[in-house]
């Protein structure tokens, strides 16, 4: 008998209709025998609706009376969805009750809003399974050592699910969402992508960092930390999904496995600016000390010993502040001018194969510059290759380059979106 | 420096611009010097709201588990409005934490949905009133012994605010609410109901549970056992409200001070039953085992030492089932007719000053009869005397018995409803 988590997402129990439809496939996995534990976020909307609320009554100052509040407040959304859903599976007779963070208990370190998941005990959540009384776990939220309800943050409760998995031992951790599993890129841009049935965590964890929203990035790090099985599948049909897997389980490694986009993304370009040791630093540690992330980063010189430009990507919603911070540092860094530009889009190719081939960033480019489409800034990883493109050029850029790498389905596989 | 607990109920924090106010209204309470708590109800139609969503998910049949995960649900509505009204606080400089209820906790006994407020730990409550933080308390709610929240049934808020002054030895418990005070009956059937200043507990007891919806009749009886001083005020408004107050602290004692109502009341008759020992039992103790309450009974013998009539009166949610008791039990009963009647209301008389004075009931007869309004029932104790009346002669009765027992205001206190 597999023990398995199956996590549904705020889309799959966005109303009673949906959450009933959930309880009859919860009941069809304990009627064939599986043990299952279920992870289940707020209906869709109930998140914003509760931000909202806090937003517009809150001062915003952020400080940790404020975030605590925000926490307590939002992870009221769960706490209606689970109880929801385990009254749903008892009228369908699966004896079933639901848990707040605080009861299992899920105990959290670090901010409230954004907590991390410290420990789970799993040992009254499997005294009911081994009772027969499917569990339901509010998902994004625990309690911290105060006894305060803390949240992990927005798509925490994907962390939540394979936290439970690993915690409880479990066989795997069926994630329930809108999709029917990892595509190649993302199939509402590109007709021809394809569904995965299988992919590495490596692979999984680029493509969520890189901009794919099916999984939380964190969430597939932990699953890759506590070898837990994942499995990417739609909660609206029966269709077999994506499994996550470890890289040894792979057997036929592709050179390029998907295409990854992010228009969370903003360049900043730091122009004519001295070309001498200490530079670099001066730019980049007010950013860093503000907890400003600069991902991709291009240092180009003009006149070698005289003049630098220094280009960077910071996320879209830390550009104002990336700007301030830098325009307050002019005199000491000594630019001339500070170019901000929020229509870019990163496209990133992923894939294990990549390791062990050249050709991948060859055929990128030679891809792009046939459609005149420039490259502002390139970054790579081992399983990675990531352009920095105008954000007009995505679709074109991303339909290319999924043609070029050999990922178009044959067909489109439901007859396109 | 008094300590003051606070409740607000659903209407005074129905949005986000009452809640402002209500927020006004306790930093003005802690800027005057004040050791203030509060209570808070869910935001007005939430908890309507979740319990329509419990409903429409759930089989209905009130198992244990089902009423678990009513209270869950329900529950969230207050986690909602307490943070929102912390982070309100906090926004207007006045430092403010919220408490569900088994952060403080509050331990309820008996069934979920209709739990009893068993003990409250003042400890973290009081240690944070010291630090100068205002405590938000959930009402309504509790947890178990088992971990699990309860709620403490319908109108519980006022229990809770109660019973956490009580367990805070606080000096005042204030009731804020959507009306004055308590009225010397419903000022929305009789434009001259006066604002009471002042009514003893025993009074206001009578007055809650004969259908004056303006407190919760188990949170009166707590202040009077506690000896919890309450008042009643509006959050709309700063006019004074009404004290309840223990008897001693009446100086005159009214022969009438109020009117209460009741619709939810329906007549029962069952005609030509055997005038024989042990007839009444056999009515009532069906009815006593479903747990149905029996209210007023007055049995008529048509011929001595044959056949009785008897009438009594059940709550309207109760009828079918104690006619369908009833009707099951007729063979054993030996009556011939059953009579069931929806269209009754209670009137209610109640004043400590009846206790001494013999008028009351002559007043009551004379006024109904000159208006041609029969009485089907009375009941009587120390301090009340009821009849049961068609319900369509209400208003005119309410009117009329208002004036004869000298309640009229000289003018109608706020220019009429």
């Amino acid at each position: 008998m597999a023990l398995v988590v199956k996590k549904f997402g705020g889309t799959s129990v966005a109303d009673l209709e949906r959450i009933a439809a959930v309880a009859e496939r919860v009941k069809r996995s304990v009627d064939a025998g599986d043990r299952v534990a279920v992870v289940a976020s707020a209906m869709a909307g109930e998140t914003d609706r509760l931000v909202g609320l806090c937003r517009a009554a809150a001062a915003g100052d952020g400080d940790p009376a404020e975030m605590c509040e925000y926490d307590s407040v939002v992870a009221a959304g769960e706490q209606i969805s689970t109880g929801l859903l385990a009254l749903t599976l008892q009228r369908l007779g699966v004896p079933a009750r639901s848990w707040t963070g605080w009861q299992v208990p899920v105990r959290t370190l670090g901010h409230h809003g954004s907590a991390r998941v410290d420990t789970i005990d799993p040992a009254a959540l499997l005294a009911s399974i081994d009772a027969g009384v499917v569990p339901v776990v509010a998902g994004f939220q625990g309690v911290d050592a105060n006894g305060r309800i803390a949240t992990l943050g927005r798509g925490g409760s994907d962390t939540s699910a394979v936290a439970l998995a690993a915690a409880l031992g479990a066989d795997r951790c069926d994630i329930y969402t809108d999709v029917d599993g990892v595509f190649t890129t993302d199939p509402r841009i590109v007709a021809k992508a394809r569904k995965l049935d299988r992919i590495s965590f490596e692979e999984m964890l680029e493509m969520a960092s890189q901009g794919a929203k099916v999984l939380q990035t964190r969430s597939v790090a932990m699953a890759m930390q506590h070898g837990v099985r994942l499995q990417v599948l739609s909660s609206f049909n029966d269709r077999p999904g994506t499994l996550v897997v470890p890289e040894g389980d792979i057997m036929e490694q592709e050179v390029v496995s998907g295409l990854a986009y992010s228009l969370n993304e903003s360049r900043i370009s730091v122009m004519h600016a001295p070309d001498r040791p200490g530079v670099v630093a001066a730019i980049f540690s007010p950013l860093s000390q503000a907890g400003i992330n600069v991902d991709m980063i291009v240092q180009t010189s003009a006149k070698v010993g005289e003049v630098a430009n220094v280009t960077f990507t910071v996320p879209e919603t830390d550009l104002d502040r990336a700007v301030s911070l830098l325009e307050a540092a002019r005199d000491e860094i000594g630019y001339k001018d500070l170019i901000a530009d929020r229509g870019v889009v990163k496209i990133s190719a992923i894939g294990l194969g990549m390791k062990s081939h050249s050709g991948v960033a060859e055929t990128m480019f030679k891809t792009l510059s046939e459609r005149a489409i420039n490259v502002d800034v390139i970054s790579t990883s081992e399983i990675k290759l990531s352009v920095l493109i105008k954000a007009d050029y995505l679709e074109l850029a991303l339909r290319a380059l999924h043609a070029a790498y050999g990922l178009d389905a044959k067909e489109e596989p439901y007859g396109g979106s």
